[in-house]
């Protein structure tokens, strides 16, 4: 989903009533962003609070290239890195995870080796179907086993769009939340849902409901998902003791525009790339009784500041044996204090571009190749800044292309470099980067290697349901990354 | 201003307290159009109810070519057409123009001698300075005469950007309110204030305060008086008695920006042409105890209903001897209904365009001439949608180009010709345009003549001020409209 999707940020429809009454009983975040412009490696920095370049979501196999855990990855989150259920559950939290998992499909990468308690959902994106022969299906999974797979078990009608995998997540955690509260446990639910992913899908109920075809209709089921979680916490009598922050994990993916793709607003490019438009993302916190209803924040956000400011809710210190890039949010949300901190922008192990205050300064600008944008693979469609979304990898480290987001949040208009204003920004960024990079250790890449012999063809469970498969001979080789 | 230039649309900055409060307590119209791309044809438009092709305000010195109200032009609102105060007048309503009419500037045109009762502004843009030999600088009125020009008189900095007309334009409202108020007397105030158009201007108080540089000082200071507007409405005890519709008459000018031009949000292009950017607008009706707080409407709109409604909400009739375009908003205003109506996006006298529930079909595309986009000067800035922002006028009459602004408000995906969905929508809108073309008798146009002996050279009252200046020998010629 992008930034631009929900109508309390400005979607033409406003067709997302539940969102965006949340936004009005809560806050709205304004300049919140993922820690990465693609799926794996966004919810590996949101649960582990660290850049993926620390945490080991990133590949090294070419430059600045964009990687995420397809069924072929054989790596996936090191035991080594700490996360939020893990260190939560120390507090006395029950962890669940719903929907999407994505760090990692192998057995020890499962979520119940990371700290959750219950998972129900899948390992992958909902992509196929395949025909178990060169790929397996997805199997989806209820904790510790699996218990089916996409489009053999779980229905996804690519010709209608017809799935009815939200109501099922929704229900999920309707049960937990109930349970939870029966039990008088405190609990972190990670609502991983994954309908707005191509390919897209809503239920039946919802098809043809919205004016932006499926992936409207897809957007409305889950704000109507939101808005019956968040009336549920109040009937519980627990939402002044519920902490919901809504955002997601990059932005809306143009390539797959207008049919399954979403919206980034008026900002530059989509998912994939390191311009606004990937990786500026709507946000809103919601906590009845301690968050000003209305509020509006200017402050600079990160998925990864959830893993922190979840531990400051639990009461709980963030880890001291590691660098944390997560910061808590609570005097932002709680106060209206505004932190001074910078967003970095990565591909890969390569920081291609940084904002501090409202500058951003590119360092280095790629959209995709011209060989993948001549086969149709376009990440900015309809737009284009000539020297900006450029196809070809640009150096710009020793003069980095500089952009006043306030004046130009298109990121079209890169400031003069011989501007006083250019000079005065620079000084204060480069500091802010020099120090980011002597500090920073790399972890070792997970998303180096691929080797069809991983595949989910034997996912544990499996002999129940009679749907193991034969893997092929292990091959591990280089993963392509295309951009 | 823009589509975009509003928190309550999704402006990121969100710096719009008032008008979003405006919102909040009124109906936000989604899809609200302007008459035409640029600014006297849409004025016109708006105090006719006629499309501009019908009350003159248009050229056929080329084709689809926009033209407006420059100092040389010798054109201006026929007398042979009934504005909006004129017909108010008849129900007892005092009426008054603050800020720019552009409507013509010759005495014939004048504001007082077509309904209105009162003036304070000028009847063109603030262009200048000029040297008073070449050209006149811009003469400001009040009421039959001019009392001072731009630059000389009424200071604007170019340089700081300082100006403090909207002030004394917000002043003269709240005065004129009051006067109203305690004479017990309706009334009509036409507030044209023009800071967001270039060269953009605020007061010193505002200057330096929004994170969008000067455009975004301009829009806060408009916000600004907006929010005194109404509380002075509150204040009176006349809110529940007062409509009040906040718009604007062209889309963002991007080719000003980032300095001096606003958004669109993620429409496409801007002023000057008859993409989304260029003709929709920020929309809010505000009626306390009338209008549903918090209401949003699809209604398809335009600046003309607004002359039909003010009509209805004043207990009179539409003029029934001529075609009127606009119509009565009211039951979409106050009962949440949706009148099926199109949308006309015209240059000059050329159906550029129409718009018939969400599908849009474009039978000539025409962003500028190569040899005006060769010079810079571009109405699409960091967008370029192949086929559609063309740079020669392409004609698709046969087969126009069709968009669904639903699934793809940036129109940038038209639908294939082959498609069902496109021959059902062809054949729904070709009965609109046909229906429409058969009964459109232009009006005579006022905009192809233009002499340099017209201009502002000695307004009435220059004598006074000893700011009478020679005319040159009249000279008239067909007005050049690059676009």
């Amino acid at each position: 989903m992008g930034w631009g999707d929900l109508g309390a940020f400005g979607e033409p429809s406003k067709e997302t009533p539940n969102l965006d009454q949340m936004a009005s009983e809560g806050m709205l975040f304004l300049d919140f962003y993922t820690a990465n412009p693609l799926c794996s490696p966004s919810r590996a920095a949101l649960l582990t609070g660290r850049l993926p370049v620390r945490n080991g979501f990133y590949t090294t196999n070419a430059h600045a290239r964009n990687a995420y855990t397809p069924q072929d990855i054989v790596g996936g989150i090191p035991d080594s890195e700490l996360l939020l259920p893990e260190l939560l559950k120390k507090a006395g939290y029950i962890n669940k995870i719903i929907g999407k998992w994505h760090l990692g499909h192998r057995p020890q990468f499962h979520p119940l080796k990371h700290g959750f308690d219950e998972w129900f959902g899948s390992p992958n994106c909902h992509f196929g179907p395949f025909d178990n022969r060169a790929l397996p299906n997805i199997p989806v999974y209820r904790d510790w086993e699996m218990i089916g797979r996409y489009y053999e078990d779980f229905k996804i009608d690519l010709k209608t769009g017809e799935a009815n995998l939200t109501q099922i997540y929704l229900q999920e955690a309707l049960d937990f939340i109930s349970k939870q509260q029966a039990s008088q446990q405190p609990f972190f639910l990670y609502w991983a849902i994954d309908a707005t992913h191509a390919p897209v899908y809503a239920s039946k109920h919802f098809l043809g409901t919205s004016q932006r075809g499926l992936y409207g209709d897809a957007v409305r089921e889950i704000d109507d998902s939101v808005g019956k979680i968040l009336k549920h916490l109040q009937k519980l009598g627990i939402s002044e003791n519920t902490f919901v922050f809504f955002t997601s994990d990059n932005g809306a993916a143009l390539i797959s525009a207008p049919k399954q793709g979403g919206s980034n607003g008026r900002f530059l490019c989509g998912k994939q790339t390191t311009f606004e438009g990937g990786m500026r993302e709507p946000a809103i916190a919601w906590w009845p009784g301690h968050i000003p209803a209305g509020g509006v924040s200017h402050q600079l956000g990160n998925v990864m500041d959830l893993f922190t400011t979840s531990l400051s809710l639990a009461g709980l210190q963030p880890p001291r044996d590691r660098q944390i890039d997560g910061i808590d949010l609570l005097p932002a949300i709680l106060q209206g204090k505004l932190i001074d901190r910078p967003i970095f922008y990565y591909r890969g192990n390569e920081m291609m571009a940084v904002r501090v205050g409202l500058y951003k300064a590119h360092y280095w600008t790629w959209s995709n190749s011209w060989e993948e944008y001549s086969k149709g693979i376009d990440f900015c469609p309809g737009q284009n800044v000539s020297g900006v979304t450029t196809h070809t990898q640009e150096e710009h480290t020793t003069l980095p292309l500089l952009f006043h987001l306030g004046r130009d949040p298109g990121e079209k208009y890169p400031l003069s470099f011989a501007s006083d204003e250019y000079q005065r920004a620079m000084e204060q960024i480069s500091v802010v980067v020099q120090q980011h990079k002597v500090t920073m250790v790399p972890g070792e890449p997970q998303l180096n290697v691929c080797d069809k012999a991983v595949m989910n063809w034997s996912p544990p469970g499996c002999e129940k349901l009679g749907k193991c498969l034969k893997p092929p001979k292990s091959d591990p080789k280089k993963c392509f990354w295309p951009h």
